[in-house]
């Protein structure tokens, strides 16, 4: 089968021109097909604050109420998503950038919680597999933004990284699919102290040995439990490290490679 | 040849919740491909009010500066495009928003003006016939925001009127175009007084006769003669009407049907 790089970006890649122009060059040059997932960053709560919109957090979670999810629309399927588009085109890639209604790509309900209203918040129901063969099949290169779709009219807003990991699944049995997540740090480390202590391979007994000895940091955790959902779908290879290297990470000669 | 339809709707519209909805339900009626090109309405400049960004008129036209660019982005190619297609998505529509960047759609240069500098505001070079043809094939329905590209990473706000006419110019060859202007007026008058003195049908010699007689209001004059323009490049008719009557303008049963 032919390789498949599902690439998520996060909001503080999106938010530093340089490295996002980093990644993007990364991304220009995957060889196969290729589907950038980006983040949102600082620009949508800087507007909200322009705009004297009140963002309210629960939890450590901004919740999205209507001003909110115009303000992410805007920023994220707008400005960012035309903005990437635009540079990759630069690049020479015949690049698209989608939402999640568009050509129903993601479709995706209300989150409903037993005790925080989470507002206009995505949790992710289908994906459109047909639609991304079709396009992948033409060689365009995928730009996804994290807005969903209610297929009602409701757009909602919806976490990037599960973004990534739902197309990389929804297309696991058409293509040998590699998911890359691109963040601050080096990947997985022994030594949350030392980034040259970083485990180039990971698979799960490495995993339960070293969450057992608690030195696996907690923000991690979540990260690498995503990525053994998408291996246990069929996802051949899930790989997170720096973002400033995302060229080694495409290529596996950087950051974490986590197999089942 | 099958029929298509490029339907070009105004900032009015879209200002107006019950006249979009009017205008996706008849666009989501339509036998045969279909293209909406919707303009940019008054959120943009209240956007930019509540943000403190300046907006600059010369000669009745908005200039693009830098944070202009940025707020047209978000509000044409993210808030607006995307709801419209969520809502097309709700009446079944297999819609997908592009802009001009966006597989290359619509290549444009910044444009050149001996006294006036527009700012980021772009005249169109180039169409990608090929990327319309292919997304027409699989029945989907598309939805373009006027904002384009350069090629060279940068985004260009530009006219809808425009883009729709191009849109319309490019795909001559191998449809049957229709091209639909819906706008706040019944049609072309004979008595800009008389809302029922429309002019259901007009050839070039009653355009010119008009036009010597002066019963055509100055407005109307450049919309004919871009019309004209369409038709001279192979489009088969285009329509222009008020935007209530959309159902009936896409049946010719309303508006000024303008013909060679």
């Amino acid at each position: 089968m032919e390789s498949l790089y599902v690439i998520k970006i996060g909001g503080n890649i999106v938010d530093n021109p340089a490295l996002l122009t980093t990644c993007l060059q990364a991304f220009a040059q995957v060889k196969g097909q290729a589907i950038l997932v980006h983040g949102g960053g600082k620009m949508a709560t800087s507007m909200a604050q322009s705009m004297g919109v009140e963002q309210t957090m629960v939890e450590g979670r901004r919740i999205t109420d209507e001003a909110t999810l115009k303000i992410v629309t805007m920023v994220y399927a707008g400005y960012i998503n035309k903005n990437i588009v635009a540079q990759l085109q630069a690049l020479g890639v015949p690049a698209m950038g989608l939402s999640g209604a568009d050509g129903n790509l993601i479709q995706a309900h209300k989150r409903k919680h037993a005790s925080i209203d989470y507002g206009f918040v995505g949790d992710i129901d289908t994906v459109n597999t047909d639609l991304l063969l079709q396009l992948l099949s033409t060689n365009t290169k995928l730009v996804v933004a994290p807005i969903t779709h209610d297929g009602k009219g409701q757009l909602l807003n919806t976490n990037a990284d599960t973004i990534a990991q739902s197309l990389a699944t929804a297309l696991a049995t058409k293509y040998n699919v590699h998911l890359i997540y691109g963040f601050e740090k080096e990947g997985v480390l022994k030594d949350i102290n030392d980034p040259s202590s970083v485990i180039a391979r990971m698979d799960k007994p490495i995993y339960g040995t070293l969450k057992d000895q608690k030195l696996i940091f907690e923000g991690m955790i979540p990260k690498i439990d995503n990525a053994y959902e998408a291996l246990d779908n069929g996802v051949q290879s899930v790989i997170i490290g720096k973002a400033e290297k995302m060229n080694e990470l495409i290529n596996g000669t950087a950051g974490t490679t986590i197999t089942k």
